[in-house]
């Protein structure tokens, strides 16, 4: 299978179709037509074999995780998503695992409406990068540098059930081994992450600020606090609970993955008290929790405290994907 | 130097300012500001150490070649640059390495005024992806299926220096070997590629379909003859000559290197017989020699055919870059 025959392999699986293409795969460039009124979102992800995910991922998984991470980031700017464009680099021509890929891609893509608009196919270690383009409002993203002092911390979902799935993948790290309906709910969180963009286009005009988080509950609220130049608190009590979690680890494991864990992709926002009931009600009417966890305050850091307000002590650092453990 | 001091030092080095960036890097994404009455065009390209290049390239070469290919998908379309984001994944931080790699990016990314507006940073193999963002007045675009039966065939530049620079390289395929000067001009035109933005701005209006060389003339050509229904017609006395690819090679390596090598990043455009002169002159004015060097007409396939009109044969196959020789 050679470079050509991969390209329209991957075109032809990807198809969706967009009235804003004008042109793309197959030319130097896309060509695309921006929403008026309107500014454009851009992220972009990579995942790498054997650092981003074990060697062994089902290709099927690899293809919707490498697409869910970036759209994850669209979701928490409130954007709507658009176009992708797909980097692949593959020690080789597979026929079989381009398909897995390109139909786990295009699960997701579908479900969103994002088109395929162009890329590049390589060859050398197995690494994907994907560029994606959404759309918002003028002036009503949802950026890290907006939370308040006084605004509360919701989280949507749970997390930390990733970083336990991956503990089941390294087959470490587990207090008590699994049933197969947990491993099975742990392994899907860690391999077919949804993002929250229905929830992100719900939270513009009600929260003040939004980061997903992939790097850690902990760390990547920190990102929050420091581009707002506030301290956020989070009350460990208040986590949203996993039976799952309870069943395969002690409370100090529980904590761990949940605000040092990575993979989540939840969205964590900074919501003004009055209207906290609002952006819940909204995460409900999607069938999504939206947890109030703690709150912004002055000062500067992530703090945790327990029930009774005293502090939480938790090892540094964040969640090093796959790396750690590869 | 962890992940966020990395994108730090990117963020510094790389900086350039555009009133059409509303936040730029630090966020889940970048905010942008489309140009109205313009399309958007988006062109990904991905460079592999040891495929794309070799392991020891300089760090600054790197940076430069990683934009630059993407520049040229940009000039193809007749697309004026303005937006980049840069996935680099890297083996292991090093300063040394990254100072050298964005002060490559950047000495092109300022010439061109690029904005850094986003990407990724990861642990891997070292590989570049890089997604470049451009504005075209809404249909003007330089397509590769817009070229007509008898429209001249235009030529950039030369081709096949760089193709020869590689064999400089890696010591191996040269008939003669380079003198100093000629071994600089030849590793400058593999390292150092210069992106045809303006020619492609200049271009708009007057080429009919236009397609940058980098997989090499003949297969590149024969994808704007593919996209538009057309065959094309080669002469090989009309290509561009090279004093330089004369001293280290004879004709038949020439010949090859000019028709199949690869990297070269020139354009390569269809013109109708009554705007040659206007594209020539529009050329000359920016100091860029267009050569006609054929014509399309009705039929399919790319046609080599010397001065008295005989076919030449030339062995099949396109420009696997650095790959076949790694």
């Amino acid at each position: 299978m050679g470079e050509f025959a991969l390209i329209e392999e991957i075109r032809r699986r990807c198809a969706v179709p967009r009235a804003d293409v004008r042109l793309g795969i197959g030319d130097d460039a896309a060509l695309l037509l921006p929403r008026s009124g309107h500014e454009l979102a851009v992220s972009m992800d990579t995942l790498v074999a054997g650092v981003h995910f074990p060697h062994a991922t089902d290709a099927f998984d690899i293809g919707w995780k490498a697409l869910a991470v970036n759209l994850s980031d669209l979701a928490a700017m409130g954007a709507e998503p658009a176009w992708a464009t797909l980097a692949l680099t593959l020690p080789a021509p597979d026929v079989d695992w381009l398909a897995g890929f390109c139909d786990g891609f295009a699960a997701l893509a579908r479900e969103h409406g994002v088109a395929l608009v162009g890329g590049d196919t390589t060859r050398g270690p197995l690494t994907i990068t994907i560029t994606v383009h959404g759309f918002v409002p003028s002036d009503q993203a949802l950026r890290r540098d907006g939370a308040r002092a006084g605004d509360c911390i919701l989280l949507s979902g749970v997390t930390g059930e990733a970083a336990a799935g991956l503990a089941c993948v390294l087959g470490s790290g587990l207090l008590r081994a699994p049933d197969d309906a947990d491993r099975a709910h742990l392994l899907e969180r860690l391999y077919r992450p949804v993002p929250r963009v229905a929830l992100g286009l719900a939270l513009r005009g009600i929260a003040s600020a939004a980061i997903d988080v992939s790097d850690g509950l902990r760390q990547d609220l920190g990102h929050t606090a420091a581009r707002s130049g506030l301290a956020a608190t989070i009350r460990t009590a208040s986590l949203p609970p996993s039976s799952t979690l309870a069943r395969v680890g002690d409370e100090s494991q529980r904590l761990h993955w949940q605000l040092a864990g990575g993979d989540d992709y939840e969205l964590c926002c900074a919501v003004p008290p009055d209207r906290v009931a609002d952006a819940q009600a909204a995460a409900s009417a999607l069938g999504i929790a939206l947890t109030v966890i703690g709150h912004f305050d002055t000062g500067s850091g992530v703090h945790l405290v327990d029930a009774a307000g005293d502090t939480v002590e938790l090892p540094r650092g964040g969640w090093e994907h796959f790396s750690a453990c590869a």
